[in-house]
């Protein structure tokens, strides 16, 4: 194998810290606006970011975009991650707001990852801009920061694609155009186009023009931070039903968006995730509903409200809150914490496993169970009506048991560092799975500020482990990747 | 596909349910000596399981067992397990010690599926045959009822085959022999030679026969019932380690024991599964140790015999408790949580998924992030040096998916009868896995009595599914089983 192209990946690296410096200065406008206090902290943050990628970027001598390769994809990938995370931190670190750089890097990770879990015990007491580029780093990471480079800029070419391999993952990496540059910008045009359209519902609410931008950035993305302490609790009914069919939306394949647009509704309805996806989210409202009613916690329509909402907020790995589920009754919460496992469609924004991957996991087992009984009988897995291959369905298994291995050794390293076992197996999940929430002191109305600083570290590795669904990061770490 | 055979399923039911009446009443002989007042109540119960077995039996014209077939194996199985709990509870209830049924069902099918799980709050206040038959249960079940039939009956012929590839579970089911009775026989002679061995050794300790017979069923079955209230807490570090190296045999495929014997020594110890099993219990103990040795909890020699105890406890999901666990560091118990689904070594008494899929599934994982990088390269899963198979791996695969769809129902299940979100998890894991206790108030020095009727039948059945490694009825409950 050849050696890794250094030159390249400090370049992209570089391109990279200068876009995330570009959407920083951003919410100086708001700033403006309400007279706040964080102006410096971030024209100096961003200035930083700025100069750090720019001497990146034009130090090095030019490359030849078309040969990245894909170990160069997967470093470059992994690696920005961290760095967005290292550097978006220092507007917080720097305005003070959140003096701890470990504080700050779990919040900006969180952000980026979709994540959602916040370290902040009273919001609101942050500035404006410095709330606006939280929820901002939601909405860059939603379909991954690398993919918008891709989108932007036109020189990637064939070194393009490797960059998108790796960043957009899921099983079904469609492709909307031969070119990448072409598919990125598609599928970030549906982005742009579902957010604008969010903004305008959430002004004709009770929401404004601030209000109204971070939330969007939280719910498109599947992200889950609320500029307001109460996240969404306070809200209107109408903003609750709105957000919940955004989430819904948030969690769709964006490139079924794309082929509504282009007029081929018969692609949509046909295909099996969504199915699965749209009957998961009606079950389980319908259950949580059921108890919610019958158990006389809500009156028929809060309890229909609620159940949908945060149905929706797990499923799709947004993470919202309308109320605080820990005082509903143990099932209620118990399926909730089942259903992080679930994800939204591949190829959305939101995380975890993802519904394909699940519908793929049944039908191997359904045959294997049909296979002992009739040994003989030829039963390939179907998708969409095409047979899935056997490497494709190992692919899928993999990503499952990694889940559970990733779960397992997050759980362990944080009751290692002294949380609470119900603390440390939901926080860990959220986490890797990009949920926000987990279950008792770190649930809806409480926070991970009172978790060790170690334990937000592996926090911070999962969720961006989580967001690249493990398999980046795992292929790194394996020593037949760096061997020459 | 033929009718049903029904006509054998009733004869070979029959037949299992006299073997239980047989061994019922040998617990009378202790209630003899120890002049207790249950004698009548196991009398009664032991006839009427005699009389019922006898008229399914001969009350059935004659069958030809070679023409058993692969459906009747596992209707005959999962049936089995769900007889020998309704019939087994009988001398609990009839005697009043355990005025429930519900209650007396949960613990006999606790026995039979050696799991190990109790709702008796005062387990030192039953008399002595009663404690005997709870502790028989296990030792019956940890091979198989059904193999002890076919091992002791010669006329099973190919039919017996059926029976035992439907009830000995595994990936890996190794035939001692061509005929079935044979390798049944050697199965059982290595389990009985053992039992006579560990019976010897608590005699040589502080335990008196009663005691010694009771616990060298929990302890070779890998069950966990004790006739003392708090386990094996209270005896001597010999008897805990002399436990703690027996649940390590009875977690080891017994055919290795048979090679030992006729000196075949190198196949054992080039054993894949047995070097990973070994290695995984002194991980365990090594990391449990230092963790309650630093922590001031014991002095190193007891902090080493606790952990020790209770990892192997778990991992060979015997479920005896030799202190505490709760009150021991939450990393601890986490680990002790998660170490419930490795499970011993195939062909052991132990329950849970088991080392061998462990293996095979990260080995399959690795192989697919090799090919993520090396696409063409030719990566065949092996064990023990032999390529496993595409679908052995995915029969693995099904296993694990279905352990982890069984948990997630059985919580839910539990969630919905009011249980608390740990016992919910912790008590159903416990239960598919056939381990024993689960944590807070069903942990080692609680027990299941607080838990409401509905999550007890519902543990019920989660046990029996995980003692048939939940594939075999799954297959029961395919539609296409029925079909003809």
């Amino acid at each position: 194998m050849k050696t890794i192209y250094l030159k390249a990946i400090v370049k992209v690296i570089g391109l990279v810290l200068m876009f995330e410096a570009l959407f920083m200065i951003l919410g100086v406008l708001f700033s403006i606006y309400y007279r706040d206090n964080d102006i410096p902290a971030i024209v100096i943050s961003s200035l930083i970011t700025l100069i750090t990628g720019a001497v990146l970027y034009f130090g090095t001598r030019k490359i030849n975009y078309n040969k990245l390769g894909k170990r160069e994809g997967y470093i470059i990938v992994s690696l920005s991650w961290f760095v967005l995370g290292a550097f978006g931190a220092l507007p917080f670190v720097i305005s003070g707001y959140i003096p701890s750089y470990t504080d700050a890097f779990f919040e900006t990770v969180s952000g980026f990852t979709t994540t959602g879990s916040s370290i902040l015990n009273n919001i609101e007491s942050l500035p404006h801009g410095l709330l606006f580029w939280r929820s901002m780093t939601h909405w860059l990471g939603g379909l991954g920061v690398i993919v918008l480079v891709i989108a932007v800029l036109p020189f990637f070419g064939f070194g393009g694609m490797q960059l998108y391999v790796a960043e957009v993952t899921g099983p079904s990496k469609d492709k909307l155009h031969p070119r990448v540059t072409t598919t990125a910008r598609r599928i970030w045009g549906v982005y742009i186009l579902l957010s604008i359209f969010l903004a305008f519902l959430y002004l004709a609410g009770d929401m404004n023009l601030f209000e109204a931008l971070c939330h969007t950035f939280g719910t498109m993305a599947t992200g889950g931070f609320s500029p307001k302490n109460t996240s969404l609790a306070n809200y209107s009914p109408y903003i609750q039903w709105v957000t919940t069919i955004f989430m819904v939306f948030a969690g769709t394949n964006f490139t079924l968006f794309y082929f509504m647009l282009k007029g081929k509704g018969k692609t949509v309805f046909r295909n099996e995730e969504l199915k699965y996806y749209l009957s998961i989210f009606i079950f389980a409202t319908v259950i949580l509903t059921l108890v919610l009613y019958t158990g006389g916690y809500y009156n028929f329509h809060d309890a229909a409200r609620h159940s949908a909402f945060q149905a929706i907020g797990i499923i799709s790995t947004t993470g919202y809150a309308s109320a605080d589920f820990m005082v509903w009754p143990v099932f209620t919460y118990t399926l909730l914490f089942f259903l992080m496992f679930v994800g939204g469609m591949a190829g959305s924004t939101g995380g975890s496993i993802k519904i394909i991957r699940h519908v793929v996991l049944i039908k191997a087992v359904k045959n294997v169970i049909k296979r002992i009984m009739h040994p003989n009988a030829v039963l390939p897995v179907t998708y969409n009506g095409n047979p899935v291959s056997q490497s494709a369905v190992m692919n899928v298994v993999s990503v499952f048991i990694l889940f559970l291995i990733t779960l397992f050794i997050g759980s362990a390293l944080l009751a290692l560092a002294g949380e609470g076992v119900v603390e440390s197996i939901s926080g860990t999940a959220s986490a890797v799975c990009n949920i926000g929430p987990g279950l008792n002191s770190i649930g809806p109305t409480g926070n991970y500020s009172g978790l060790a600083d170690f334990s937000k570290w592996v926090l911070s590795v999962m969720m961006i482990m989580g967001r690249l669904e493990l398999i980046t990061v795992l292929i790194l770490i394996n020593p037949s990747f760096w061997r020459k």
